[in-house]
């Protein structure tokens, strides 16, 4: 049984569970509002890639296979992977628009990847965009890009302007999460610590996602979101980002400090656990040390792909680790498949 | 031959690279502002303890192992550690001071720890205070401490007033520290992340800590300061703190951004090899994997003696980890010695 839709062949290839999506074009703001961050894609020096334009400036060149299929499915070859989970470049989740701007570019992306993903379901599995800055419209969102659309669940930030993912206020969103059963993957966004960085523009996304990703994760163990939503399936890009260095210190401080005993209601390194993690650390001993410390059963390969900043090399990397079959086989494919859950039968073709 | 001063006895025994300091009282604050943020200490709950005050609220309770030496030295021999590097508790650093007011405080703070060192040097290392939000009287401040007080380095927050120990303004303070052979001993002060933590206070200590630590470091190699200064003996708290999980992403960003190649003048991996760390990080696996990644010539023991959250176990996680003779020889005292350098011959008794 593959649950990676119809015509995914073999169960035993490599799924990937961390690539990144930018449409063609975006439409033009609509909205009564003026000064929006609408983002838009402009023309860059190379005639394949795009530039994403944010607040009148370069955001990202991206290159097209940001947006189309055939090529994604080209450079996929090479790598070994043959299934992308694919989500929204994560700039795009856009919570510091107004949330029904907001709704009306995520709806735009998520139709849009709902297309790619409608016509190649063996390679593609969708994750949806959804306003998280306004839980309510976040939630009707979610049921219609998981009901509707087809997509195994959606891409979060690792904070929603600021607010941390494993805060209480989002706690209705992953309980409507845990019921429909929608995957969530949380990716680092507008990061803390930028203020601390020494050094060129990159920096922001070699060491400051990292390290807003590890505060999400921890986050999300000392809100006890697992004890409070124990079938919600959540990963964490990165490897977790910095939680590994973390969460030896959070496990002997919850033993140290009554007041984190008190509030923590399960251990954090069982919490850590329960949840589920890529493998994109670009190294091997690091890779190891992740698989012992938060379980074979919870790590997934992940790439960036096709940003510039990805890894080339997936297969490469875990075989380089000399795992077991066994432990192979759960990173390659049965982790992300766990994590993505069953499909659901009702798939629209936009 | 001992670096650690006449009368350490032989050169095998444990050294703790990281201890803390708060004197039994302050004096009273003589200045001419108002409303300055000058601590004070005040009786606690328990006859032992005292209450270290700041911004008229408690902001830690302390035990007299903090100022006693005696108390030290009873709570250090079931440990297993034969001599302490003490430095204040770094809130005392007292950075948001005006710079003359700070030097007030860390002048009285250096006299006070030189006493308890001179008394028995063969027990103790100093490492001192310096008001490093005005550069020019901190390096006066850090002469004084190494040449008069004998110290062997000083204690630094892993940022000033939230500008990160790598920025170039502070090159001049460690040139001067180069010069010197002072050592310099990196700890997390008012981190960033703060708002992304969920949960009581003592998370800022336990996640916020090595997440701003893992900042100063990478601080420190993207300025390439080891570059500039290679004669730098310079350690972080915690183990690094989050370091260990930035770096391999740092070290691959360095090969994929141009921006990052041009500023960062040797390989990430190889500049986090030249600095020092401790061992303070509560797990096994953990140990193990910063000793491959840092190498064993670069990390020694540290537990936060004499807080409430320190390592009552050094040894027994040392002989946990199954390390080699040659590598636990390291760990256990060769580092720390050759971190903290000859001490100066003229030392001074006050």
């Amino acid at each position: 049984m593959s649950s990676l839709g119809p015509g995914a062949g073999c169960d035993c290839g490599l799924v990937d569970a961390h690539t990144h999506w930018v449409p063609h074009q975006f439409p033009a703001y609509v909205g009564q509002r003026k000064s929006v961050a609408w983002p838009s894609m402009a023309p860059a020096a190379s005639a394949c890639d795009r530039n994403v334009m944010l607040d009148g400036r370069v955001y990202r060149t991206v290159s097209d296979a940001s947006w189309d299929a055939r090529r994604r499915l080209q450079e996929m070859e090479p790598s070994g992977v043959t299934h992308q989970v694919v989500s929204p470049m994560p700039e795009l989740l856009s919570y510091w628009l107004e949330a029904d701007d907001a709704l009306s570019l995520t709806s735009f992306m998520n139709e849009e990847l709902a297309a790619l993903v409608a016509a190649d379901p063996a390679h593609f599995t969708g994750l949806g965009a959804v306003p998280l800055q306004d839980v309510d419209l976040a939630i009707r969102e979610l049921a219609y890009v998981v009901e509707t659309l087809g997509f195994a669940g959606v891409e979060v930030g690792s904070n929603i302007n600021g607010v941390p993912i494993g805060a209480p206020v989002f706690d209705p969103f992953f309980e409507a999460c845990e019921a429909l059963g929608a995957a969530v993957f949380v990716h680092a966004i507008r990061p803390a610590g930028m203020e601390r960085l020494v050094g060129p523009a990159p920096l922001q996304q070699v060491i400051a996602y990292p390290g807003d990703v590890g505060l999400a994760a921890a986050s999300v163990i000392t809100s006890n979101l697992m004890v409070r939503r124990p079938k919600l399936r959540i990963a964490f890009s990165h490897g977790g980002g910095t939680l590994a260095s973390l969460l030896p210190r959070l496990q002997q401080g919850w033993g140290v400090f009554p007041a984190l005993r008190d509030s923590v209601l399960e251990a954090p390194a069982e919490q850590a656990r329960r949840l589920f993690y890529d493998t994109l650390v670009f190294d091997t001993p690091t890779l190891r040390h992740l698989v012992a410390r938060f379980g074979d059963t919870q790590l997934m390969v992940g790439t960036d792909h096709p940003f510039n900043f990805h890894d080339h090399t997936p297969v490469q990397r875990i075989e380089a680790a000399g795992f077991d079959a066994d432990t192979t086989a759960r990173l390659v494919h049965q982790n992300a498949r766990r994590f993505l859950g069953p499909l659901p039968k009702k798939v629209t073709t936009p």
